[in-house]
Parts: structure tokens; sequence; C-alpha cells
């Protein structure tokens, strides 16, 4: 008998990150901070020490405390994930039921509702103001009116490196019946967490990364922070040793790290900065064609025109960033990563 | 305003594995043979190398390889997760849609009832017969019976430790609609794996793991085999870097070592049947009172009058395994181990 695919799988296709040999890759905001020898070292003799053959720590108690301790919260409000993106899978299929309403911004990270339609969500969107702000009674409105059950988005918001200030966020969550889930994966590079707050909302819960500002893309280590409820119903549904012992082990040394961790931030941040000041510049002389919205990320939202064709002269180039409709995302890089960006992009916008 | 969990979330507790400090650990199917320093060494080479600031291999690439060279399969029809826990938690949520029929077989791993769940599918169950095996005639008319879209089960069974022989599973897969699931987690124990016949079927997906035979729980390292359609689709839903780095390069090394690894699974089967022919001579003392299984895994699966006072009285002499019921499931552990447990479970069936 023939299996069919349903519908909600039939037509997908995998993920394909930009393929070939770039020499400058600023597409998928990573950092460009290796880690030093000295704690290369630590991580290979925690590594080594691993009881192999056992199962993991199911709850990362150690893994949470170190969390726990570099942002001054409680460990046991803190679930560990594979990820933010496993993490926001399970939230997904467990916090909401087929046929609830999750809102989700526009623009924002796409995947957000990859995760509501395989849960069989509804997915509403908020469209963002042309200057890419969000206003926050629309937002609530928008919220209300769906009766949405949840609310997910990215702050500082993935692509356009804008920031909603905390007094807006605690408006937000006071505001409506929905859980907010606010995806802080890039809030390391701005100060206005709510991480301090989490205890003061039963509908709050906060993503963090290890894969941004800590330069640990490769661990594929995150973290949901939220109050006691919703932290024992997130460990309740998650896989039970989802989190490997040699990730545990690896995010315990990173984590306590804290002022290799403080210089990295501030080392990619005054590479913004840099690179910022620079795409400036140009648009000085290009504002008809392009705009660079102010970054509180490691990376910068350009809106340009012909940006495909810009996209392709900078591959061209050996520069890979990140091409979306109007819009370019590029990482901050290395000094020299950056400078070879300029060139290859003045380059391609005099085309 | 006060946010309420759902329906589906709102009762469930935590995993709480067995907490305590038990000097013999027989309660999770792990595998006693800890790693040789000399690959422990290689791993921690690869370990050392990676990239860390960087997002993994989405598609595990080098990792499937590894994978299809050792069970003869081609790497293209090879997903990698953390864990078949983690793939078999895709595939529910994945494969279902709300209100679909998933049918399970109790006894079996208690988890996929769970994962259908959260999925909102219907969960229907077969009765094994009383000596614990599956009638298949039976079980294909309660697939057909209920329309199932999945049939899940593990095979060797966790925790029967019997097996369903190939020529059972594929008249099972011939005569459903649904699409079957098998768990061969522990079939490296045994020989009726349906790995090769895998592209003769458009509704088989097998899961294999690294916690078992290979000794490698801490990396929570699974598989999900399947014909093109099935693992295009599976690789599409997937978390996009959802197997770290670590894990990959650790699973890498591994699988190279199949000398290594086909020692171990010799080594385990020898122990399991030691430890088996020492209770099947209990059990002619004490037939009124228990009952082994004759066992294709890692594990003895017990019938036994008493048992929770009987699992008490183990955990008490320091010997920590499975309670079930009316059953304990006790992992086959070191020679030493192994003497323990005997001793105590003689003691304790005295009582």
């Amino acid at each position: 008998m023939a299996y069919r695919l349903n519908e909600k799988i039939r037509d997908l296709k995998p993920y394909d990150p930009i393929s070939g040999d770039f020499s400058v890759r600023l597409d998928a905001n990573e950092s460009f901070l290796p880690v030093p020898q000295k704690i290369l070292q630590k991580i290979a003799e925690a590594v080594i020490l691993a009881s192999y053959n056992r199962y993991p720590d199911p709850l990362a108690k150690e893994l949470c405390q170190s969390l726990g301790e570099y942002y001054h919260v409680s460990p046991d409000l803190v679930t560990a994930g594979n990820g933010s993106d496993e993490l926001i899978s399970i939230i997904c299929s467990a916090f909401l039921m087929k046929g609830d309403t999750m809102l989700t911004l526009s623009p924002d990270f796409s995947m957000y509702r990859f995760y509501a339609s395989i849960a069989e969500a509804k997915s509403k969107q908020y469209f963002k103001k042309p200057d890419m702000t969000i206003d926050i009674d629309q937002l609530i409105a928008a919220a209300n009116a769906s009766q949405a059950k949840m609310i997910l988005f990215s702050n500082p918001c993935n692509p356009t490196s804008l920031g909603l200030k905390r007094e807006e966020v605690r408006r937000l969550i006071t505001s409506v019946d929905a859980l907010v889930v606010l995806d802080e994966a890039y809030m390391d590079f701005w100060e206005e967490s709510m991480l301090d707050e989490v205890e003061n909302y039963d509908n709050l819960m906060i993503l963090r990364t290890c894969s941004k500002a800590f330069g640990m893309a490769g661990i594929r280590l995150g973290f949901a922070v939220a109050n006691r409820t919703l932290t024992n119903a997130l460990k309740a549904v998650k896989s039970p040793y989802n989190v490997n012992t040699l990730t545990q082990r690896t995010g315990s040394v990173i984590l306590k790290e804290g002022q290799w961790l403080r210089s990295c931030i501030e080392e990619i941040k005054s590479s913004r900065d840099m690179l910022s000041e620079k795409m400036s510049v140009l648009e000085n002389n290009y504002s008809q064609r392009m705009h660079v919205y102010p970054s509180v990320t490691n990376f910068l939202f350009v809106k340009i025109a012909q940006a495909e064709e810009v996209y392709r002269e900078l591959l061209k180039s050996g520069v890979a960033v990140r091409y979306l409709g109007d819009f370019l995302r590029i990482t901050t890089g290395t000094k020299e990563e950056n400078e070879k960006f300029m060139q290859a992009f003045e380059k391609a916008i005099r085309l």
C-alpha cells in the first residue's frame, strides 16, 4: 500500500544553508572570536572525564547553576535545550493546542511560524511599522483581537537589529492573556533584558543562547528562563535526557569564564560600531539606494535597492551575507573580514 | 491576568530518575563498558579541533557517512538526532496530524504514548499475549480497524526483552496503511534488523541509537533510517542544526571503531547469558514466584510476585533496577555487578 505524507510536511524541503567556499562568512550571526587555547584545554579535560556509557543528568543541574550564576537568576528557573531551536519547537508543540492562535511579528526570525505550523496552531502576524519599530499598542490590540495563546518574538530582533525597551515589553506582558515568549538571543549585546523580572509574571518565558555573544554556535546550547510553574511544565515535556554530557560539561566550562565572555561582547560590539560607521558614511553617498538600521545586535540590517544583485556580487567576491528580500543582514566580523566586506560591498553597490 | 497551562501539559511532572547513591546501577539499560583510553584520546583530539563559534553541519554528513559504513546503509537515508528521543518527538509531532491514530503496543517503552499525547494524536494500544509475544495477525487487525496512521514499537522490545522476527515485521509493514516506526535500539544484540530492507518500503522508518550496545548514552546520539521521501521530510522538519559539533565529531570517532563496538556487543551478550543462566537456576527453585523471559537484549525481564517489595530490598542493598508493576527489568552489568545483584536478589526473594 502507498503511504502518503500528511499535508503539513508533504512539501517541505530540508534546510540548505549557503553552500560553497566563501572566505568571509558573515551570514549566520556567529561570533568571529574563536575559543582561546586555555579554555579549549579546559573543555578537553572536562570532556575526557565524562562517563560516556551513562545517561546525562536529565535536569542538567550543574549547567543551569552556571547559567544562573552568570545572569544572576535562580537555577531552578532554568531549562537547558539543544539550542533555543529545540526549546522553541517544544514550547510550540506543548504550550499550544491545535487551533490555538500564535502571534508572531514580521519581519522576525522565520522559524517561529514554522514550528507553529507543525503544531497545527493558527499563525497570525503583526506587521511592524515601515521603520521596523513596533507599535506596542497595536501589538497588544492584535494579540487580544486574535485571542492569541502565545506571542513569540525576538528582542533584540533578528533580522531588524532593533530592540524593544523593557518598559514596552512589560506593558505587553501585563496587557495580554497570552504566554509571551521573548527570544533574547541577542540581548547580551544590549541592556534591556527581562531576565531579572521573570518571576514577576506568570506568562513570561525568556530564551537565551550560547550561539551568538558567547561564540558557541557549535555546541547548540540554549536556555529557557521562566517562573516555577512554566519551568516545571517545560522540564516535564522535554525529552528526559535532551542535553548530552559533552554539551553540559562544555557549557559549564564556558559559563564560568565570565570575564572572557564579557570581553568577547565588548569586542563584538566595537567591531559592529566600526562597521556601522563605515556603512553610514556609504549611506550618505547612496541615500537613495540604501539605509542602515541602528543595530543593538552583532549584525547590521540594511535596506538596499536590488538587494539580490548586490548579494550575488558579494558572493562572487567570496563574501557571504544573508539575503532577505529587499534587505541584507550582515554579521559583524573581524577587522579583516569587515574590510573585505566593505570593499566588496562598495564595488557591488556601484554596479 | 492569570495565564493557565493547557490541559495536555497542566498535570505533568518532570522526569525524575531514581535518585540516591546506589553502588550498582542496573536500571537504565546502559552499557557497563567504559570507553577505552585510546578512543577517549581520539575523542578529545576531535573535540578540541572543533570550530566552536560556527554552527554545526546541519545534515551531519560525516556522521551519517560513518553510521552508513558501520551498518552498510546509504548515508543519504540517515538522519541524526539527539538520541532517538528527539527523533521520536519530531516524528510524532510532524508525521501525525491532530486526531490521527497512533497504535502502540503494551507493554512497550512508555514514552511513545507520551509524545503522541503532546501531538494530540489518538493513542490506541495493542496488548501483547500473556507470554509477552505479539500475535502479528491481531496487531495488523488492530492497526487496520483503528485506521492507524502510525505504529511505533520497539523491536527487540523494551521492557519485555523479546524480539519479533523479520518475517513477521515484513508482514506487518505490507499489511497496513500506517507508517511503521521500528525502534531498533536493542537490535545490535540480535540479528533481525530491517535496516537492509529499508528501501523496499515506503512506510518504514527505523530508529537506532548509540546509547545501548555502543556504550554512548552520554552523547545522546540516535539515527532514523528510511527511504528518501521519508528521510527528506524528517530532515526538513527537524531543527536545522539539531546535532551539535561535539556530538557529530564524537559519534564519527566511535562509529569508526567497528572492531571495538563488535567486541563490546559480544561481551555484553555473554554477560547477559551468564546472568540469565543464574536467574534460570533460581527460577527452578522459585517457579511459583518468578519467571525470567528469554532475552535478546542487554537486560532481563522478570515477572515476580511482590515485585515492589523485592525492588525496595534491592535498593536497600545498593542495587538499582527498574520496577515496572509486576515486573523487574535488570540491565546486565559487569561480573561483579551481576554477582552483587544475584546476592541481593536471592536475599530479597527469600523474604
